[in-house]
């Protein structure tokens, strides 16, 4: 099982999905109709990596890779793509994204629906209240499936502590993302609390916790799990940030410096602009103003911003912070003697996840 | 505590969100300050009826009113009112509503901290985007306060089967409520199995259901409530649909013919468009389609749609089935022998959530 883990939480989520769309059937044809859009989207990639440090959480403190609880442990894990799910629906809703993995898309693909069919109405107004009801209930249907893991009811009180934090955290998260720019808020300590909530509690810190509680892990190992998964968490985040701006657009599946025409308030960024204004580099101040956000940037101010964050120091101080902290999580890692091959493999994967070429 | 069950529900969750409003300050303080934007809504009105009837369902199964479980229970049924929150702020983003219960709606609401701020970009996008949020939030929170009730991990197990159907009943229903005018699809067929999902279901049968199931019910007993809840949820619904076009506005705290003003496809106008269709009335038809979704609607245009509305005999069908309904839920109430006060309490219950003067 640990040789595809992404493999095996698409079979396990295809799974439970197939069940909730047969349910869905009997509740209406049309609302599975909406429900198949639910599915195609979770189905439709994704790295899974939420599920895969859930697993090798459970497996540090102890877990048995192919014990009679290591199916229900699957599922467990395999629910946090469902969370995701709704988070992605819900933030490309509110950033108006219009592709999501080369697809449409939930509200696109609802309003083009809309379209298609020459509904009554607004096919924007559709959209909208579609993702909005999909996102729901791939909230729901996320809690549904990790209280319909099969694992023990003490194993599961243990566990929910992680999943009632992490789901609290990431709305917070997410709520201080869309805040920053509204109040105008760069500071790069903003963006690192942002990071925290967001993306390491959310991706690594809470999943990995989640796994060892439910394996019962004790007091020391969850500590440094944690730790581990903060410090990972953050440095994912950060190595995002850099490919958004500097990475291959043929690696990333996304245009080059997408981030920047999004207008992301990365730590990048904030690390750019306070050492423009800082050293009174005016001419910089204004080019990156003028850059995030901007719908139309061309590849030519693609470049000349990716050489102002380098000349201002941001590119430095930023991979200085990535390596500080994969150097800080390794040694709680480390030093938790944790069971192998977890331990071995947590390594390899803060690794990969912070990794320039991954 | 069975005096004032509003006023206990209401300290339950007054004592809940107080717990999470501090945890959420330890995150930050900008992001508690959103959660007291939703504390006031959760804690700013509402009748209860969820809660209510979970914790009537609970009694008619045997649940003790003073046991050592019966504030466990207490928290397990008011966490339904978190699940209505959520539903409430999603759906007035989705119909954009200026107003809840006399208050701003929660979209609305954080618009106008936006533009009182003056804060970067738009209001409206920063309102949808914060209420999108908030409704996720209490939407999750309404799983944490469930499993964080108390009540032992057998009793939790069978709960979650009425909790599980019942977040995805309610979601179909507003999916299906969203479809109906957009499909154009108004058939009396349409509306009643809306009212099934998003009323019935979601309003009384199922936390009913999560109230005996909690205290243990048998087959016979769960059996009688499904049948009395789902009779009495569309009984409830209808006479809210009455209400909504012939209701005081002093009594129902909305304008005048309000549904009519949002365009409400209920059964009452599926009936009324059937018959004059069915008459060839050509006059009540373009009456009606001209009235429904018309926000300039004025007090005589809205009388002369009563009386078509009567004159078409949909008043009439749509009052006999009240009865009907009332009836058939009465008698399966009667025939299953369910402990005392609780079935005399639910058969007042229903007499004044289908009563003309609620």
């Amino acid at each position: 099982m640990e040789a595809d883990l992404p493999g095996r939480v698409q079979e396990t989520l295809a799974d439970y999905l197939r069940t909730r769309r047969t349910q869905s059937r009997e509740l209406d044809a049309a609302f599975a109709t909406a429900v198949d859009e639910l599915v195609r989207f979770v189905l439709g990639g994704g790295k899974r990596i939420r599920p895969t440090f859930a697993w090798w959480g459970w497996r540090a403190a102890g877990g048995a890779a192919d014990g009679p609880q290591a199916q229900a442990m699957l599922r467990a894990a395999s629910s946090l793509e469902l969370l995701q799910a709704c988070a992605l629906v819900h933030d490309d809703l509110i950033d108006d994204s219009d592709t999501r993995r080369g697809n449409p898309t939930v509200h696109q693909a609802f309003a083009a629906l809309h379209r298609h069919q020459r509904w009554n109405g607004e096919d924007r107004q559709f959209g909208m209240a579609a993702a909005i009801l999909l996102g729901d209930l791939a909230l729901a249907w996320a809690d549904d499936m990790l209280h319909a893991s099969g694992l023990p009811p003490e194993a599961m009180a243990r566990g929910l502590r992680p999943w009632r934090a992490m789901r609290t955290e990431v709305l917070a998260g997410q709520y201080l993302d869309l805040l920053g720019p509204v109040r105008g808020d760069e500071t790069p300590q903003a963006a690192l609390r942002i990071d925290e909530l967001k993306s390491a509690s959310y991706t690594v810190q809470r999943p990995l916790e989640l796994g060892a509680e439910l394996a019962g892990a004790d007091e020391t190992a969850l500590e440094a799990l944690r730790r581990f998964g903060s410090d990972i968490g953050v440095a994912f985040q950060l190595r995002d940030d850099l490919l958004g701006v500097f990475g291959d657009p043929e690696v990333t599946g996304k245009p080059a410096g997408d981030d920047l025409r999004e207008g992301k308030r990365t730590l990048l960024i904030a690390e750019a602009l306070e050492s423009a204004q800082g050293q009174g580099d005016q001419d910089a101040l204004d080019l990156l103003r003028g850059v995030l956000g901007d719908e139309n940037l061309d590849e030519k101010r693609v470049e000349q911003s990716r050489e102002a964050l380098r000349r201002l120091g941001a590119v430095d101080a930023v991979e200085r912070r990535i390596t500080e902290l994969t150097g800080t999580a390794m040694a709680a890692l480390h030093g938790a003697g944790l069971a192998e091959p977890a331990a071995s493999r947590l390594a390899e994967l803060a690794v990969a996840v912070t990794d320039r070429n991954r």
